[in-house]
């Protein structure tokens, strides 16, 4: 019924535990976009049956590095199946509006669109030892396209998103709970646990309610979709630049994308590329 | 000349200490709700000799349980002296915007209507050791109808007030104080000295600057009071829905409103009824 | 070329020092006023060149000890070099959109306008054990006119902001860490390398991502410009009453503006007032 590729799923009364699993870097291109877009369909199409979803990756070290910038044009295509014209700004803000409440568990690397779709999901938990966090676009000349534009500002205020997004650097679990980028970091020993409880928790509960709360909660809340697809449209301007070409060829020829030893710190080799550029 | 009930007043030069004393567990109910209509007026009269209130708990283990869901109609009446057609969102605005600074001071549990009370007011310290912060409506399939659903986004932002609302858990004051439900969590020995020494400091400073800036910070920040009365229609509808109206009936069933040990974790109390249901 | 007298410069690669050097309190002032509004210009006309400013102080104790209240005429006709009417809060403005990235570095007391100024800058970090912060109007009977009572709710929430505000009281960095004042404390040690790290960092990135984020999440949390002029009136208007007047005068009797003993802890010197008056 469920045919994915990228993400298994596994149903425990009505939560569905939902596993990224594109290794070796779980990078949002076709392969989990495509999955996505059946996903939120699914979702729609079991709203009583499926009451909270999780998401969380089976790939070692990464929740999600960041996008495949190599496939656009097909990650472009999947989304079409979502509607025409969809962009991965679309795609997040359905995430965003799923009448399931969305919980993302992080407990590995995550960063530029990664960062960006758990931001859209309701809540973020994540291992104290094993989650670091990059919203690294700004070191390749770029604003994020995706949401964290709109989203960090919202969530951390002006001067922790404007450091964070400006930065691009690797940020530690209890430095993004301080800063508000996720709900809490707990030791990596108590977060499946945790998470786990809370959503069934919060599936053993009447739907009235938290319909009501999602929905007016988003009312004061949502991010605007048009916001970020004009972040989108600046990201897309700025990657044709030579001077962002240049860069992200240079991240390529480290090993950007291939490598995990380079995408496990993407800000120490964003530092790197600096001192040799 | 204040003909009080529930609610015993103390007034320390231009600071009123306002003692919620309704045993056993301080509901939002007719009393209170009576005694606070009454309150506001005398402070609405007696803006020079007030400057400052700090509202406390006189009952032991509580701030303020949650609504008395049993005497909704005749916490209605006591509104209406307020004005015609007056509801806890008329109520909880008034003492948002009185001119003088409201504190509360939390060393009990506190959920419900009883936490959109402290919400509603200035500033929020809590005890360390002592309080306990539920908002547990989503248990019973309900939104919070007195300002939750408004001003825990506001104060904590979006994934972390969804957090809070769906669980309908208990949170301890350290998390309290990490979201930002409080302004900060102190040791027990503590937190009367310190709360006594901010209102005096406050009620000692000319009143021109403590207008104009609660003032234009409500300006910026108020809540507005039609999107609480929206919420409270929500959770009016979901009342009456049979599935409400059933866990209700086994909440009460359990203890509620009269049984100190359930009203103690409530959160806990939740937690079990999913398990037996 | 740059013409300062208050204002020592040193640029390192893109990123331009400046270090505040108006001793002994670096009062917000004509002379830093005047310096501020040439150093606006320089920036303006050397955005390639200069890509972060650092803004930090060489007096010891303070980074800013606040407005100084004796020479308003004189930092009123320096502004005019901005533009004609030019006030504080235009000031501020301006500095806000610069096409820099703007990062206060703050290991000593800060208060008034010169909090005031460190909120206009995109980033704030602080020494753990040097910094102190003080938002002092309300002492007075004063609103903050320079943008504290639009800009620390925007940054830490309603009831924090109040609470600071109406305190006028003195706040270790750890506080202004967690209440979100700043982005971060640092052991005193550390903050300058972390600071001139980040500076740089930032400043080795392409100029295209780092304007589009600047100006994305300005559209969507810029303080708008008449508010603070409105803020900036209330001032004005409460400034002129002869309650401000004699609590003022009793202030400079003690030694506001000329004694560090005084400024060194503000909000003690508040509450000293307060018991004698």
């Amino acid at each position: 019924m469920l045919n994915l590729t990228a993400i298994r799923t596994c149903l425990d009364g009505h939560v569905l535990f939902a596993t990224l699993d594109c290794p070796p870097l779980n990078l949002i291109g076709p392969e989990l976009g495509g999955d996505l877009v059946t996903l939120i369909q699914h979702l729609q199409a079991h709203k009583n049956e499926i009451r909270v979803v999780v998401f969380e990756s089976g790939v070692p070290d990464f929740f999600s590095a960041h996008f495949d910038m190599r496939q656009t044009a097909k990650f472009d295509a999947e989304l079409t199946r979502l509607a025409e014209g969809a962009t991965i700004a679309s795609l997040y803000d359905r995430i965003s509006t799923l009448d399931q409440v969305t919980i993302a568990m992080i407990a590995g690397r995550i960063g530029g669109a990664g960062s960006e779709f758990a931001l859209a999901c309701d809540m973020r938990f994540a291992s104290l030892e094993r989650a670091r966090f990059t919203q690294m676009e700004a070191g390749a000349g770029l604003i994020p396209g995706g949401g964290a534009a709109q989203r960090l500002p919202a969530a951390m205020g002006r001067a922790r998103a404007l450091e964070v997004m400006l930065s691009a650097d690797t940020y530690p679990a209890d430095i993004a709970e301080r800063y508000g980028w996720i709900n809490r970091a707990l030791p990596d020993v108590e977060l499946r646990q945790f998470v786990e409880r809370l959503a069934q928790r919060i599936a053993g509960f009447p739907s009235s309610g938290i319909a009501d709360i999602k929905r007016r909660v988003d009312e004061l809340t949502r991010t605007p979709f048009e916001a970020v697809e004009e972040d989108l449209r600046l990201f897309e301007l700025a990657v044709k630049l030579p001077g962002t070409q240049a860069r992200l060829n240079m991240l390529y020829d480290r090993g950007m994308q291939t490598d995990g030893t380079v995408e496990r710190d993407f800000g120490e080799a964003l530092s790197r590329l600096g001192a040799d550029a």
